[in-house]
């Protein structure tokens, strides 16, 4: 139950809502959290890295429990009641290279809209097609935060951190093979980013890039 | 001219100050480009990775050339002019595990100050002595963004990242010995972090968490 | 028949009850060395990494044998016949990070108990929420060894070698995903703790570390 | 200053005596710290990682100050006032496989008499002539801990471990060249020891070692 | 069809046996190899790498074929015709540490064989138990040669080759979990062994070691 | 001699003029082999990898056997005799992401001009800054081929890659400090480049990239 | 839909046919991106990385739209519509160390194929039997380029690039085991190629250097 | 004192000279430790890896105790008394790749030639210019065991392994930079080599292979 009681400390301080990382938990274990988080007054609550087998096993028990919610298939997340309206300074922008790091930027995406920040998904935009990123960039500089998602050479980020004012959070995905070694490749890449402003999180770590965003998106309010 | 060349880039967008990495350049590169840019009306200019050796010839330059500045030290940088007021939304605080993590701190400080941000100082809080982290709490959540420095385990990233509500910008350093692999151990402990809220910069990388940092304290003028 | 042999040579030397690693080991194996150890008067033996299905193939010979035992579900270990009474200096207590860890927990719990410790869990006390892990500080206090168990950045052990005078055996386990590199980023966490007094075995080896913890807590009986 | 802040919250829990952490701090630093210590009445400083060079540095310093004192040339550590006669359960027994290993082993005996613990040393007992080190059989058997420290293949740790009923704590140390990639090839065979009874502690860490087995020799006074 | 071709540029010069690689070859293709060979005068064939399901496929060719054959069920390998007649100096020692390594010593064993050498099987002697190990010195003494097959931390290599005369090759097998990394505990540990007069071939490769095994055996009949 | 005897086979097949590694040469090698490469006809001889220092040695040497030449020194490269006329299908452009790749650069561009290109330098363009970049897009495009040079996360080749049809030769740089990890950040970017038609060498090796950028720069003269 | 884009990008500039990369899309998306490839009056497309169950799939879809197509059973490759007649400088070798290097080595055939490149292939000349790699060495010498594909040791890189005067594409391949450690063996030999001359793409890469052998093939044509 | 007391094992068992490994010792124990075998009644000693500047201070011992030597400079060794008479079986061909790996080669060949074997140095013939190697295949064919020393790729240990039917003992030298990673490249290429009859030896351990060498040659007389 790491994020779960985790995050019952951390809300005491933030008031942000609840989540749950679903891996490695069992379908009765979700459905119980949060079962106890609805009868403990919570109005939603976000459950990420929740595969589709394991939904449909969690779906059943929900449907038993009259719990409403919404399954996000592409982010592998669930979010019980509903979602917050957006409360942030502006927007976040999420970037990928390719259309394969889409399930980490859903998985980012669903975290931001979940914690009350508008998002504008700009996606398939990899460096080896400058001009298609460059189209973009009216968005990218826009934006309050920008998450960068790739694969492979991850030199994304390092493009689109020279581009724009904003902080850049880097999120390496495990795409590719060979020597990607796992997400490796892109890893080491956005840590050397010569662009300033630039910070990283875990390999295919949506969550994260996409939570901290929001700290970012509501840095005032803190 | 990496820095250079790519800040005057940034400038146009962002009004930032500039900046020249110290490092890689010899000392008649660094006068120069510091001369080309006060008579472009630069204000004031920051070098960073400017060792003892290698300041002592600068020196000699700033001189001969009337060119007023400041070298810090323990940091490894000097400001030309004066620096500015902070007019962020808050305070930055700063803190590390040990001692020998404060060069790469004050880097991030001098970073901080240079660009505008209040700066607090919490040294020496390593997780191994948890209570003496605990008495500064007040100072740490008190902070718009928090800069954690640690070598060896890097397990300072994860707690402060518990305890506070705003982003944690996380910064490993090669400090160690043995199987830290040059800071490799701290770096994976940080971007493995169970904290919600941690993003990472490179090793030893003081200058990237302070800009960044000032980019997030300074979002709303974005 | 690695460890059976092993332990063979180290009983007639101390004394301590028949050990059997699992994994590698077909049922069949299993059942013949079980009911040769009892044959040879062996009052009990432990059987580690034994997962389910293994177990499932192994409760058939010992049914039609006639063997009591007990099968550890979490631990995915067995022990046949009793349980010895705890006779060792003070208690162990089993300290781990997340949920996730305590599989690797319970394997040492398992072992402490088999040879004759008391045990006490404090699980789930992950270091990103260090006050709910300071609540239990008199618990980890009292004990005579500590066994820290944590995966991703394994900054348990650091934290809890600061808390305690007694030694910290810790444990990395390969919980988590990307970066952690399968467990790497908590064993070299752990390897180059600040906290003075605390040593590592392999990851996810919580018999190993039960097993020294039992040596040490019984250090005046050697 | 880590240990030595580190180490007054320990002293509080635990009574021992004080130690530094030569490495990274300047010699004005040591001196600085070892006379504070004194006039808040400690009776004696261990300083370790301090080199030749920098110890003829601190010597003047301490020449001045009248602090009487021993350097101990091959562990490069210093103590300030008398060892404390030993008082543990028995005796540490420390093993080295070759003469190259023995700055490392002293490390750890230095510490292990400044805690308080009689210490017997079997140097040069390198697996590749096991004879010899069987001739040294007993004297490990008898001992309440045994420290196993070796570079290169560092197999020690697993015969050792094979020997003795007695927790065993391995050093692996940098000693070797090629593909012992600075102390990794003996690291890893530690970890992965086929001897049950063994932890590891970092790279060349013969104090860390020396700490832990000073803990356990005295596991009944904690 | 790698091996295939590759012995028979080596046949002409050697005249040794012919060997397939099996791995990574359809039942089809091996089956195709071997009759071919037949057809052109080869009184036997050695098959490695041929696990249990695929061998089931070729069987059925081989019957359909009338093709005799032997299949070494632990080494995963299969002859056609007779074994040739030891011819070698003397015997060729296998020691393995542990039961797990077997599969690979059994590879190593009947390559020896093919290659007509006699052999002797020195099993789970791991370092763990070393008087184990010495009741088997005179065994290991007496040969020609000692392969030396180990897993976990590959201690076996150095201990062996300090007790021998003969040249050792050492074996790293993949038997070990978490901080083994699929055999480079064991690989990084032989290749820094301590005892002169040990090489190291590919982990788990059973048949290089018994490859070059026989040819020093045959040494002088090359 | 390893360069010097290769290429003499090479040459009796390219008639390519000679290249001599200067790295691990004494000056005495160098000015013998040149020497009597001179005395075979040669008409100019290039000499890689020399250092101003080995230089100055190899230069008493020069003077006093009269051989004519030019010393490069930002490329550490020596021409003896002189330069051949550019002869090949067109021009090769080589790019650089800053300042500190510029001498691996220069090794590529003399060593093109050496034999026979026409080169076109466009250094300084780093990705963080991809607007300066494409002013140079045209340059880019109208190159037979294109050397891309970057260090630290080496996202250069996939940009640069994706805006050109002609092959791109990506060089990683050593640049960078921390987490490029002596240039392993930029090759594996540059390995797993999302762009079609890059190819890597090693890190740092400018000749090599010159060399076979040459080669297809003269493709219809093989 | 990484490479469908992108190439649409590229082939603005370039005119090459169409090349979609398969792993990692269904096969919905496959045949919805060729069909409107189709639509658009593409004459022929190439899908990459289709194997053969996903090739299943798309099979149906192809035939409900009536698309003439031919499957690559070993390139595990797909081509719509003709392959374009061979219109390069001369042709393109493609050479193997054994038989398990062949699917990658079909993949570049087939891509070079696609892209109107004559090819040669020269299989399973691994450099263990060098005689009957010679015996190719006319076919070797008489390429415009030449792709060498080796697992294992990597070697056949260096000695062909030794043997011919043109540019040599090696490709490392997954081939082999143990301390292949992925393709990591190969990968890092060919980088550290002795012969000038070489360069080297990811991992199993078929398609990347077939894609860049044929621009070289056809550099007078860019 | 490794070496020395290893040795003098040893010798009991095998009537081998006495051999020291003088790296990490000071040239006082050389000094000591050879005297102390003399009185002994040693008639001659190897000391390895001893370097010019050491060798200079032995020297001034050596003269004073009127102990006649000679020193190998290239090999770094020192040999007291007179060298044994061949008398192996055949001779030992000693190969390298490059100039640069004469070093590791001539401290296997002193070693060799210590234990009484003829020695054939076969030098500079790497494989990147195959015809001059293969114009030495006579000489490769004559030897009882062939020792193939490479840097960079090591391609030469499989080149060498396919053309000789005796045993090869590979050793993998540090000659290269970038990604040869200190020696790791020729190393994993040599363990993967995809010629039978290859083993491996540490990388730069020309001792090592030499050692083992003489053991083969003289495999009768063990």
């Amino acid at each position: 139950m790491e994020y779960a009681n985790l995050d019952m400390d951390r809300r005491e301080r933030t008031g942000a809502p609840e989540i749950i990382y679903g891996a490695g938990k069992t379908p009765e274990q979700i459905i119980g959290i949060v079962k106890s988080m609805i009868s403990n007054g919570e109005e939603s609550v976000l459950v990420t890295r929740l595969d589709e087998d394991k939904y449909t096993e969690v779906l059943k028990g929900f449907t038993k429990n009259n719990i409403s919610h919404k399954y996000y298939e592409e982010a592998r997340a669930l979010v019980t009641g509903d979602m917050k309206a957006p409360d942030g300074i502006g927007y976040v922008a999420v970037v990928t290279g390719g259309t394969s790091d889409i399930p980490v930027a859903e998985e980012a995406c669903v975290t931001l809209e979940y914690l009350g920040n508008e998002v504008k998904r700009v996606y398939d935009v990899g460096v080896a097609g400058i001009h298609r990123l460059l189209k973009r960039e009216k968005v990218l500089k826009g934006a309050t935060v920008v998450i960068a998602i790739a694969g492979m050479e991850g030199a994304l980020a390092s493009v689109v951190g020279g581009l724009v004012k904003a902080p850049v959070i880097a999120v390496p995905t495990s795409v590719g093979y060979g020597a990607n070694f796992g997400g490796m490749s892109a890893l080491l890449s956005m840590l050397n980013s010569c662009a300033s402003g630039v910070s990283v999180v875990n390999i295919d770590n949506g969550f994260g890039a996409g939570y901290q965003a929001s700290m970012i998106n509501h840095v005032t309010k803190l």
